[in-house]
């Protein structure tokens, strides 16, 4: 078990995983969290784990093994940035050394093996980690959450969702569109309703985008029922072409609400008004990664844990699992979870 | 058979059903539209009719027989606004006397009468008949339209529609959201594509939207697929509450195109930015009603018919027939058409 | 004097003028305006008034005197549409007609020439005279009128305007981008405001932008002060080179409005979003010029004038006036103007 | 003169003057700022030094004397947050330390006091001052001055600004409408046009607003020319009564670019579409500020200072007591500067 901080003192974070994520993160800490520096980074390429550490401040640790990392002197919370078949046995190492964990999504690589994760900290009792669905913190989602729970809506009948990257990355499979894409979308809609999901259809556009690799279904349109009875539909689009573009539509008793448009500088200039689409999810979602990092930070700084849960993470899976069983045939695949704990609320 | 229109001299109308629309259309034909006069009005109810021609310049004719109307000294075209019950025995009658029509949707009330009406002008070889489609005539379908069809943005993937009513009428039944409402987008969808639909399902969101009367689905997700593969998506909502609004963003290959944003004056008062909502379709296409009426008052000029044809009537009966069937269960229900005429081109 | 017009028979117009104003507003009757027809069409140059009749239904007079021309058969009413130097012996003319006119803007070059044709029409003692500031049609600038009328702002206090064509015609001189552009926003500032403007000042750029030819201010800051103390800018660029733009924003007590956006379709494409500037004035108004023509056939038709008046034409003449003096030094030129005949209100 | 701080050890900030901004920074410093913290704190006032202290992690000092506070153990930079009359002491003994420096605008309540502040600085002979002008750290708007540094607009020729208040502050008077709020403007001209304000007029509304307390003119247009021979107006409305709002056009040879539109959700109900306006600027450039202090701890960890100059802050102050000169009779004052110190760049 770790030493208790001194208090004033900053958050020393153990970050598992040196990749393009991990050294993400480890930047963001020292250059804009308050009150957290990285005390040690762990990677199963020393060389790699030890180029992060060399653009840090002296005085973080550099490991193999990411128990160790966890275990190192001044390391009161962990960050979890490796590849997702490592989670699970790094995500129950922290629960057993009761340090709060950020935990990239998703959580683990498979439905069961998430459950796994929520049952081992169900017995704990208390919760220990964060899921890193960092929508949640982005300014204009959270008004709409806000304005949604505030009933200043009423009560939500539909969400219209669309979600179009610029080019899919090399090796994109037809079942990534759901697991790596869509699982925003399965986040965002059970925190915005405040329902699980409980079926799926995923409806393909056949022939694909000629932008897309040869076998990639793109674009697809996916389809959740909620146990509420409300539609949700997600138009995902992995080779756009044109640019990055997350935008939702709640639709509800009282109105709609809609988030998404660009806010950058408006040009009017050659015979066009208009302005610029970011190419990537990093410009468009930075500020909320700041936000969610900061949050954690926060909240473990007084030893609390309080964003996604590993419910959240589990019941992600799930509805993913569907989605991907639904893609071959389009068919209705309805969504079983374990029951919830009680730890993680009603 | 009429006789031959003196060049330069107005078009003469008769117009057949005095009710709301038919009133509407004489009086935009006596104060807005070029070339064209009220020469009879028909209605089962002569004082109605009666009543319309009283508001237009002498030398209108009242029937309340409507092939009398039609065969009426200077009628040289037929508007057609009667119930949908009576529209087949007069378009086949004007069909007889050889005079162009404009139609009031849906061309019948079923998609086999509509058949039989596509079949006799087949048979006459020659077109007659424009169905009242007048999205078509909206300067933004419109322009939606061009840029499809000169290929600016490339092959197009998928279609979100949005089309919500104020309130729904009384007496709106389920079956009505779609006859009625999703009509205009199943025509919409089958003309930007040039290509059939295949097959529809409906999804209802459930319990509906408490502004709903009770029995009223609303609202739903109506999903096309079409002969190219392609998938549509419309949101009926038959009682927003807030106001009406049809929007439309066609995916494309090479982008995305949206219209139907409010483009009325911007007002920043009170902590609020933005504008007025429009309460009804009056307001929203009163324009494309006078477009599509001068379009159609200027090819009959000519002897032509150019708008959406009987097939087109038939086709979005068809569909709608098909969508109506998918409500009770949300099936997916293939959509059946005849062999389509050679008079309607490919 | 006119022969009184058979009732529902079309509003007979002599088209003063044949050149592409002329011919455009020729074209518009026969093709677009309800209720009237080109009876006569005059021009000094007979060829040219003859090449517009031969685009009408036969029946059309040709003319090279102007005075013989609104004397001709079936004449009811006058369309000045020639060069402004020879307006005010037109106007007077049919002034001496008593026959309702739509005289194109300006009403005549000098604000000393305008007043005597306001006189003439004071001691007719009734009004005849539409002068063609066109944008008052316009639905945009329409509803911000209403708005104001009705009071749903507060009190106005600042109006911004921004004016920017696409490039300046040949022989663009600097007075013209007062006398021929920014005359449009003299006359929406004190139709907005129901209030003279008492002094005017023009500010420019210098050196002018690279776009414009070699002698032409532009762009100007032109700066008006109205009697109820308010502050008015305009800024006017007449060689924007990217597109047609007019806008205008009203601030007022109650919070601002603003009108002019571009509103077509959105296309997100390429890494930009946004949609197209039109090029010119003719595709922002064409539909304004629609609703004035109309309006004005209409009124004509129950022998009645209601828009824009010679006073209106009067007073913007004046302020531009006064603008043009300002261009040399930027000093603050105030405008007098006479007292106004009762004829036209308070 | 200070020790030199540990590598990789936080920052310690003197903050001098306890009140509302001091403490906002002070609390901004502890929880959204990276690698700094609050080592001392000075008030005239100890117990509000003290209630401020107090709301921070335990080791931070506390002082009636600034110049004590800023001599501080582990004091490396200060934060001058006091009244403007006391800045030029406390700017001249940091000078003294050789400490970096952010003093929030004005930089001293006179331009003749500021270019003492300029000369000492320059005597020094390297930059220590930043003024706290954050509009410059603004995502929009430094997305606009890269755009024009880069040529994107090619030259500037016009800006138009708007700056409008909910409401003014208790005490609020004229003259302050400019050196409060249009200070932000003059700041933000020089910024993005890189040239000097030659002129300056202002036009008063008269009847100011009813929403204006008694003797404020309110609202005002404030015009300046530049060296460059540019125009730029800015409306100034302290009471808009509806919310906060901060927009700018610049209007270039290659096109126009405008920012500052509401970003929010945006909300269709009850007839009206859109959104809110935030009431105050904490909320429009609450991540400006961050920006700002972190740029500045960052530059000030490598021991030096970058933002906007100390000369920046003169120009402003001169600018602005042209224009209190020319509010009583709007006349064009010309701006007066000292020749700029080699340390300021060209």
């Amino acid at each position: 078990m770790a030493q208790p901080r001194t208090p004033g003192s900053p958050l020393g974070v153990a970050v598992i995983g040196a990749g393009r994520i991990g050294a993400d993160h480890a930047r963001r800490i020292e250059s804009r969290i308050s009150g957290a520096r990285v005390a040690a980074v762990a990677d199963v390429e020393e060389a790699r784990a030890k180029a992060v550490a060399d653009t840090l401040p002296p005085g973080c640790a550099v490991h193999t093994d990411p128990v160790e990392a966890m275990r190192a002197p001044g390391v009161d919370a962990v960050l979890i940035a490796s590849s997702s078949g490592a989670h699970e046995p790094q995500l129950l190492a922290a629960l057993g050394l009761g340090l709060p964990v950020l935990c990239e999504k998703p959580l683990t690589p498979t439905a069961e093996s998430a459950l796994r994760v929520v049952e081992a900290e169900a017995r704990l009792g208390r919760r220990r980690i964060q899921v890193g669905f960092m929508r949640r913190y982005d300014r204009q989602y959270a008004e709409l959450k806000r304005m949604l729970d505030a009933g200043e809506l009423g009560r939500p009948l539909m969400i219209h969702h669309q979600h179009r990257n610029l080019l899919s990355m090399p090796r994109f499979t037809t079942p990534m569109t759901i697991r790596d894409s869509v699982v925003h979308e399965v986040d965002v809609t059970r925190w915005l309703l405040g329902e699980e999901i409980t079926a799926v259809r995923v409806l393909r556009v056949d022939p694909p985008t000629s932008r897309a690799p040869e076998g990639l279904s793109d674009p697809q349109l996916v389809l959740f029922e909620t146990a509420g009875g409300r539609i949700v539909d997600t138009e995902i689009l992995a080779n756009s072409g044109f640019g990055y573009q997350v935008r939702c539509e709640v639709v509800a008793e009282g109105g709609t609400a809609r988030i998404g448009e660009e806010t950058g500088v408006r040009v009017d200039s050659a015979g066009r008004w208009g302005g610029a689409i970011p190419p990537g999810w990093e410009e468009r979602f930075a500020e909320a990664y700041d936000r969610e990092l900061q949050a954690w930070v926060d909240a473990a700084a007084r030893d609390e844990v309080t964003g996604p849960s590993a419910w959240d993470g589990y019941a992600a899976q799930a509805v993913c699992e569907a989605g991907v069983a639904s893609q071959p045939t389009a068919s209705r695949i309805p969504v079983h979870l374990a029951p919830r704990p009680g730890l993680y609320g009603r």
